[in-house]
C-alpha cells in the first residue's frame, strides 16, 4: 500500500469513529467533482491532523465548534460536527454552553444560528430538550 | 420580582416593541436547545443594551442593517431586523437605499444578498415595488 | 443616449458575455427593490470594472473564485460566477482545482461549500464527472 | 469637461466635506500603485454613491460604522470614517453608543476593536473623556 | 450595593482570576471612551456568562482560541486569551495544537497569524520552545 | 528518506520557487512556537496542493490574491504571496487590477488595504509607479 494510500486509510478510520456517517457522506458528495478534496479531508484533516496525540477529539470539536460559529454560513459542517462533538463525548449541555459562550465573541447571531443547527442535531437524535 | 426576571421583562417590552413577533418566534425556537440564549437574546441584548437612550432606535438599525450585511450568512437575522426597521421608523426607500450603500463596504454580493432579503420582506407587508 | 445610459448598455454586453442567463436574472429581480443597485451592478462592475483590459475575463474568474469562497454565505453568487467561469475558457478541472487550492488558505469548509455549488453547476451542465 | 472627469470632480466635493483630509490621503496613497483604484473611491463611491439623496451623511456614517466594525481588520478605514461621522454631525456619544450596540451582534472583540480606534480619534479632536 | 455593581464585581473577580492584569487593562484602556462597553465586558461577559458552571474555563478558553483565530484581525484578544488560556491549566503544547487544529477549518493565514500571537505569549512567560 | 520527510523536501522545492524567502522565514518564524505547523505549511500547502499540475502557479496566486484580500487581516500572508506573484510572472499591473477588481466583490476597505500591501511589495522591489 502506497504512503498516499495509507494515509487515507488511517484517516477514514478517524473519519468513521469521530463523524460516524456523515463525514462518510461529505466525501461521497465530492467524488464526482473533486475526489482529491475528498482524499485531503480524509488523509489530511483526519489521518495527519485530527489524529495527533497532543489534543484529544473532545478538546478538537470544542474548538472547531467555536471556529464553525465563527465562520457563519457553514450549517452544512456545524450539522456534522455537533454530531461529531456527541460522539466524543460532549454532552449537549455542554455544546449549548459552548454555543451560548459564542455569543460574547461572536455575537448573537453567530451564536442563535449555531444553536438551532444543534436543535436541529438534538431532534434528530433524541435528545430535546436539553436540560437547563 | 428578582433583577433577572426584572430585566427579562424589561428586554421583552423592548423586544416586542422593535421586533413584533419575528423576535418573540427567534426566542420561541431556542426554548428547548438553549434557554439561557433566549434569556440573554431579551434581557441583555434589548433590557440592558437596546433600550439606552443614548441612540434612539431608528439609529440602531441603521448600524444593524450594516453589520449583518456585512457578517453575511445572517439572513434570518436581516428578515428580523428588516422588519424591525420598518417597525421603527425607516422607509423602504431608505432601507434598500442603506443596502445599497454598503455595495461600496462590502461589495456587491453581500449588498445583493441583504436586498433579496429585503425583497422578500418588503414583499410580505406589501411594499413592493419600492419607489425610486 | 445619457453617459449613464451607455455605461449601462456597455455594462450589460459584458454581463451577457460573461454570466449569461445568470447574471440577468439577478439584476431582474432586483428591478422591484433596488433598482439602482441593478444598475450599478451593470453599469459599474460589469461596464467600468470587468471590462477594463488589464487583466483578461479567465483570470478575473479565478480571483473572484477565490473571494467568494473565502467571503463564504455567496453560495448564489458562486452558482453565477462558476458559470461565468465556464464561460470565459476555464475547464471544470481548472475550477476544482481552484477551489481545492482554496482549502489551504480558508480551511476546509468554504472550500467543500464552494465545491459543492460547481457540482450542481457541472450537474446541469452536464459536466459530470469532473475527469481526475 | 468629459463624464468620467465630471464624476471625479463631483466625488472630490464630497469626500472632502465627508472626510476631510483623511479621505484625500488614502487617495494619494494609491497614486502611484493603483490610480484607478484612487479614481474608483472618489468618482464612484463618493460622486455616484455617497452622494444620492435617499440617505443623509449621517445615516451612511451609522450604516458604515457597522459595517467597518463587522469586517473587522479595518482600523484605517474606521479611523477615517469615525472622522467622517463627527464632521457630518454624529456626537461622540452617539458614535461610541454604536460602537457598544454593534457588541450585541458582531462581539466584544469586534466592539473593542473598533472603540480603540474611536478613543484615538476623540483623543487627536480633544474629545475626551466621552460624556457618559 | 445595585444589582448592577453586584454584577460588575462578580464579573471583575472571573476577570482577575481567569485574564489577570490583560483584561483589566482592557477595561481601563476603555473608561474614557466607553466606560459601558468596560462594564458589559465585566458585568456581562465575565460576571453573567463566563462564570456559569456548564463549562469549566479550560474550555472555555478552546472554543475561545477557535473563535478568535476563525475571526481574524484580532490580535490584541488573542494575547490576551492565550495568556488566559495558560492561567485556566492549558498547557503551551495544548495551545499550540489547537493553533495547528484550526488550519483544517480556517485556513493557513488565519492559523499562523494565532500562532505567532502564541510565540509572543509564550516569549513573555518563558515557555519557548514549545517541546514537540 | 521517510515520506514525511520527503514532502518536506518536495514542498521547501515549490515554496523557495514560488514565495523566495519571504515563505522560508514564515517557516523558521514558527520553528520554535509549532514546528509541525511550518512542517505542515511545507509539506502539505506547497508539497502535496500547490504542486499538482491542475493549474500554473500564475493562476494559483491569482485565486490567492482573491482569496487573502477577501478573508481581510491577513497583510503578512499578502506581502509573502504578491512576492510569489511576481515571481511566477504575474505583472505590477496585473497584481493591481485584480485588487482593483477585488473591490467589487469585497468593497472598497478590503481592496484598499490589499492595494497598500501591494505599494510597500512593490516599492521594495523598484516597481513603483505602476504603469496605468
Amino acid at each position: 500500500m502506497s504512503n498516499r494510500e495509507q494515509r487515507y486509510e488511517d484517516g477514514m478510520k478517524v473519519l468513521a469513529a469521530v463523524d460516524g456517517e456523515g463525514g462518510q457522506r461529505v466525501v461521497e458528495n465530492l467524488a464526482d467533482v473533486s475526489p482529491e478534496l475528498g482524499h485531503q479531508v480524509v488523509a489530511w484533516a483526519f489521518g495527519d491532523m485530527y489524529s495527533r496525540a497532543e489534543l484529544p477529539p473532545r478538546d478538537r470539536q470544542l474548538v472547531t465548534l467555536g471556529m464553525l460559529t465563527a465562520l457563519g454560513g457553514c450549517e452544512i459542517e456545524l450539522d456534522v460536527h455537533i454530531n461529531a462533538a456527541l460522539n466524543v463525548g460532549l454532552t449537549p449541555v455542554e455544546i449549548s454552553e459552548a454555543l451560548l459562550h459564542s455569543a460574547v465573541y461572536c455575537g448573537m447571531p453567530r451564536a442563535v444560528n449555531a444553536t438551532l443547527v444543534a436543535k436541529k442535531v438534538f431532534g434528530e437524535r433524541g435528545l430535546l430538550p436539553v436540560a437547563s
